[in-house]
């Protein structure tokens, strides 16, 4: 028997997809890089789906390949040669939302702002919610320990995870944490898995924890800074004040730029930056007022306030353009770095140094209360991958973040792309940790192999 | 030249203490369990000492006990038979607190609360308080994950913490995390220390998250209850509600009656449990009379609402009093279970049919809005340890709590204490996974060995 007709015997013949146009399409992510091409794909419908696939890739030394919605930015998701993609997404079932323990147990499968609907119908919400929650699975969302808009006021995925049921390498099934909010007993596995990219497991069920969702719409302000000192100083002293935004999103002029190219807000030559922020607060109209006077007292020329949901959603759908925008420009490599929140405006004017430098657009938003940063390096479509001099460029970006005591990535993870650049971040001793790790679960190195370490 | 000349040699013969009225002091935290003799105490003073005194105890395959303040509750720091106990309370310096990244870099022998009151001083401040605050240490915090009052609104120490600086049993030192509040750069390792009890590394240094201090003092009700059940869905009714407490305690008969014999607070024959509440919003005194209003609208017939700073610390302070009420009644094992939420109510109702059953007083104070309860299990002063019935009554606990989805302890850890239970909760795969994880930080098996997995 084949390797692969042993997988049909394992599974079913509809659960092994072997046709080059199909496997084909489930080879990359949201990245531009190049994919190794795989021997299959299976699209797992069930944990005993995940066990069967992974026990026969460690009884075949096939790599494996984790997939959720293939929305990542980091290539985590990009096949390698021979690999089977073990794909989650038909893994949609929410197994249960418990309104009195604020607490939903999921499928790896179910879209981000699906499960975010179904709390919300309990007066619940889930969170997280990165800007693919539209496309993005919980699996994934796990797996990168993707943050999101609101994350400046709910943390990250991570905050909202409790436990996990992962399969192993070998097909072992592991339960982690726990259905509580508290609980020490025994290592932090959960928090081990989330972010590992794939690489130590494949997560098949998450109990994940569901907050209160605020009664009324969040109460917005847009303010327009002539400069981006001006725009970080604003940032410092909401955070300071004590305001607790819910959202807090800086534009940079080149990015403004290509929203008002495309949908025209009515940019003004002398706007630098653009400040978005929102308050979820049951007072959220005062402190959303509170927050436009700290603009204003920063130095911004024009701020506006919402006084209804749909001028809030206004305000803040200018953040939301903000990618599509940048994409009509050309082909878009997305980064990631994070500085603490203080080096917030030196990091922004090193990109725009850096962009001049080389001769390359980059057009930049940040989660500004959290200090991530998103430098989008636009090149040109006809391109198949970055040009040297964005690769030199985004190198120099990823420098100066390290030297400010940041990270090279916020929330997309490391995945392929930032893989040459790890050994800046993570030194040696870490290095030998990953690795150490990495053989407890996966000795013989099949799950995600080349990625996140 | 002897073992602990060599270890002279390497530090200093002040830095090597074998007294043994000295060492014994350092032999034992707050459990009874009997601790083996240890060979020395080191009190590091730098991370130096603390490199070269693991890398002495790999050489002769010594086993290390890293200690604080020696006030756990589950035996983490009890000294095993030949080991040296590594006592990391001389490093007391904060390093470094940054108003404008909101973040602390402190050693591992600060006190909880000093650092609170340091980070006050800047409006900010630490938000993980264990009632033990004034004498934990940073480190013991970290090592087991330490809760608190607050954290039903802050959450614990994990989320407080950005990264780690720890020294390997072999004296490599390895730096986890960073100073952003993102990251996602390879695994988790911060998270894999905080709670692994000093099996894994010795913390000497600390980059913790702070946070912006209250402008106004908590406002604060008590509310009585005739029954446990009524005191329940008055929580449940409270955290629907989005009150966001930062404070949500209850207390049951036994333990109010411990206290009202001590310093008389007028309790009434009715009264089963009581509920303490505070909110640090901005409109804090709002909400408290929300919370009264929800705690009579689930039968309460008394509430009290603070209406000044005094105040609020008398009706809080009713709940300070409750451990040492207790230990005038005998000795105590404190326990440690955390429910879901929603089977609070049960879990009580069986602590006291437990506690009738084996004719043990079992006093029971909650951190209600997280589900964890320390059921304090009081015993006969002239007895070294726990009396069987005690034991016997402490096994029904905790198969209770396990048996609704709990956990054995929510942030006290295993220690040595639980380690019999341990297999109740975590199954064969996870005990493959903590060991396997063991392994590769500490292959000899040194650091603070028979603890916690
Ligand atoms: C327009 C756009 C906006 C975005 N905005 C954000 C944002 O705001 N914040 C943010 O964090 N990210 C953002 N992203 C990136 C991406 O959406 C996130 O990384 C997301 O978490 C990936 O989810 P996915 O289901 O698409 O995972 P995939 O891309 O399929 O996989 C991502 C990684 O997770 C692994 N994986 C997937 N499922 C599992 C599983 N069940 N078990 C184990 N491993 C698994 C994969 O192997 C891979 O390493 C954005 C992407 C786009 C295209
Ligand atoms: C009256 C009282 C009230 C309490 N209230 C609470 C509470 O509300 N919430 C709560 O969570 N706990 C509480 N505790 C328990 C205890 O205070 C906590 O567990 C605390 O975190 C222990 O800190 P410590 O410095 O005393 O650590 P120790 O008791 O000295 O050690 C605890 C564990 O941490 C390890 N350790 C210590 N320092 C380091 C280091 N630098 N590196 C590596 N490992 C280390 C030790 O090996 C041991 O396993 C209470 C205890 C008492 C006596």
């Amino acid at each position: 028997m084949s390797v692969i007709s042993e997988l049909v015997a394992a599974l079913s013949p509809e659960k092994v997809l072997t046709d080059p146009d199909v496997t084909d399409s489930y080879a990359r992510d949201r990245t531009f890089l190049e994919p190794g091409r795989p021997l299959a794909v299976v699209p797992a419908e069930t944990r005993q789906d995940v066990v069967a696939t992974l026990r026969w890739a460690t009884e075949h030394r096939v790599p494996v390949v984790p997939r959720g919605a293939g929305s990542g930015l980091a290539g985590g998701a990009t096949s390698v040669e021979g690999c089977v993609v073990l794909t989650l997404h038909r893994m949609t079932a929410i197994r249960e939302l418990s309104p009195a323990d604020e607490v939903a147990v999921v499928e790896p499968g179910v879209i981000t702002a699906d499960l975010d609907r179904a709390a919300r119908a309990h007066g619940l919400m889930y969170a997280p919610d990165p800007s693919s929650h539209e496309i993005s699975t919980i699996g994934g969302n796990l797996a990168t320990n993707a943050g999101g808009l609101r994350c400046v006021k709910y943390g990250v995925t991570r905050d909202s995870a409790l436990g996990l049921e992962v399969v192993l390498a070998d097909g072992r099934v592991l339960e982690t944490g726990r259905r509580t909010v508290k609980g020490v007993t025994g290592y932090d596995l959960t928090g081990l898995f989330i972010g590992s990219e794939g690489t130590l497991g494949v997560i098949t069920s998450a109990t994940l924890r569901l907050r209160r969702a605020p009664a009324v719409y969040p109460a917005t302000i847009a303010a327009e800074f002539t400069s981006l000192r001006d725009a970080a100083a604003a940032v410092a002293a909401i955070i300071a004040a004590g305001c607790q935004p819910s959202l807090l999103e800086m534009l940079d002029r080149t990015t403004l730029k290509a929203i008002d190219d495309w949908r025209n807000i009515g940019l003004e030559a002398g706007t630098q930056a653009m400040l978005i922020a929102q308050s979820d607060a049951a007072d959220g109209p005062v402190v959303a007022e509170r927050m436009a006077r700290l603009c204003a007292e920063n130095g911004s020329p024009f701020v506006a306030v919402s006084s209804s949901e749909q001028e809030a959603e206004e305000l803040v759908g200018v953040r939301r353009l903000a990618y599509q925008a940048k994409e009509r420009l050309g082909k878009c490599l997305v980064e990631d770095v994070c500085v603490p929140r203080s080096a917030l405006p030196y990091m922004i004017e090193r990109i725009e140094a850096i962009a001049a430098r080389h001769g390359v657009l980059i057009a930049t938003v940040a989660h500004a209360g959290d200090g991530n940063l998103h430098p989008v390096f636009v090149f040109d479509r006809g391109l198949a991958e970055p040009p040297p001099q964005v690769w030199a460029a985004a190198d120099e970006v990823f420098r100066e973040a390290l030297g400010m005591g940041g990270t090279l990535t916020g929330e997309h993870g490391v995945g392929l792309l930032k893989r040459r650049w790890l050994a800046l971040e993570a030194g040696p001793v870490t290095e030998e940790v990953h690795h150490g790790i990495k053989r407890v679960f996966d000795p013989l190195g099949i799950l995600n192999p080349g990625k996140a370490i």
